[in-house]
């Protein structure tokens, strides 16, 4: 029985990333793709709550692969995509190839790694890549064979209950790629600023101007691996209980008017 | 020095609940709302990238409140306050009092949440409210009293780096509440579906429609607190490492084309 590979992404799904995944993936099984019809970039875990959603046929131009575009946020997508569109779940969901980084903090923000995290929510294996290139046309050679090995291992393996994985490739060629390495998330931040500007009726309005700034050094972070020519592969989960935490709260006054 | 206390929410400026924190915790600090202009549920951690923002001052017709509305999300509502419409920091960030749980995987999809989230990222520390009850006109009474309680317990205590709370408050009356208890975030999804219906110009589209299942009976869980008349308060982090996944991970041949 052949595998059903879900395929995702948020720059929308006439994006080169997007196609560069299918190219990677296409002989482990059957592909399907449901993807944004209109870029998506930042829409983190949002979801389509009292609007509605539509979803279109794609001609996605790779032999045998079923293509569908949909109104939606790339969470909307693995929805319509289980719910809707597939008539059983998928073997496996992979979302990308994200044009530019999704690494430390930028996981919380992205839309390709919500998917990821929206699969592991509905106990699919799931994975999303990122490349840390932000061009149209980036080149994907050497991400594309990551997302492939990185893909069938999943493929064989599994993942275990509430976990996907988040893997982000280097700016790098070929023969400058080091590997692969599983890392944890670096304590990274944006430093943001807004950039003012008057429009023509003399309104003020802003534009989000970020910098990016990590200042966790460890060498198993997945900054520190990205900056050495490897390739990260961080286990990603949806349980945000900090339970480190917890026994501490435990001795807090919580109940002061009881 | 007074503490200064920045107010934000996703259910939009006008909603009662955000009206609710403010009179909860006004003696406790100088108010400083920013809130989005219109609802914003469901926007998880969305952020306004390659767009224009705008910001608005707002009556918000309570002695020495000073209030704003943005055109952005919960998300960005956090960044403009903190990088374009504060001196400084705020000494705490609340957000809420959403109309409707948060609780469970919620968190993730939450706009309520992600505000605290950021304001996490921030270092600030940061607390997210909601209460059991979607109704626009909900009795936020209990609501308020475990608002104000937890907010000057984190007034006086802070949060640890990386931290923020996740507080939910059932539906009840006063006489039937029975106090706040700390919680792990339950293993809770919502069972999706789509109700497809055809437009006038007989284009299919389709309205999400979930149901929230829990099989997760842990008594230390929110879900179980919540449904037991207790006020539930989760520590929730950023850091989506699944740190117990990462040695067995590491047993992978991830580079086998190496």
């Amino acid at each position: 029985m052949r595998k059903q590979i879900l395929v995702i992404n948020d720059d929308g799904i006439t994006s080169k990333g997007i196609k560069a995944l299918v190219e990677a993936v296409k002989d482990l099984g059957d592909i399907h793709v449901v993807a944004p019809d209109s870029p998506q970039s930042g829409m983190g875990h949002a979801v389509t709550i009292g609007d509605i959603l539509k979803i279109s046929h794609h001609d996605f131009s790779i032999d045998g692969v079923s293509a569908h575009s949909t109104s939606g946020t790339p969470v909307d997508c693995v929805k319509l995509a289980i719910y809707k569109i597939l008539d059983k779940k998928p073997d496996l969901l992979i979302s990308g190839i994200n044009h530019g980084s999704n690494s430390s903090i930028n996981v919380i923000y992205s839309g390709t790694m919500s998917a990821a995290v929206e699969g592991a929510v509905e106990s699919i294996p799931s994975i999303g890549f990122s490349l840390l290139d932000h061009h149209p046309d980036a080149d994907f050679s050497v991400s594309k064979k990551v997302a492939r090995d990185i893909s069938q291992e999943v493929l064989e393996k599994g993942l275990p209950k509430g976990v996907c994985l988040n893997v982000n490739i280097p700016k790098v060629d070929e023969k400058d790629f080091k590997g692969i390495k599983v890392c944890r998330q670096s304590a990274g931040y944006w430093k943001d600023d807004f950039e003012e500007r008057v429009a023509p009726n003399k309104e003020t309005y802003f534009w989000l101007k970020g910098e990016f700034t990590n200042p966790d050094k460890g060498e198993d972070t997945d900054e520190f691996a990205l900056s050495n020519g490897f390739a990260s592969v961080v286990p990603t989960q949806f349980d945000l209980t900090a339970h480190h935490f917890i026994s501490d709260l435990n001795t807090w006054d919580l109940n002061s008017e009881k």
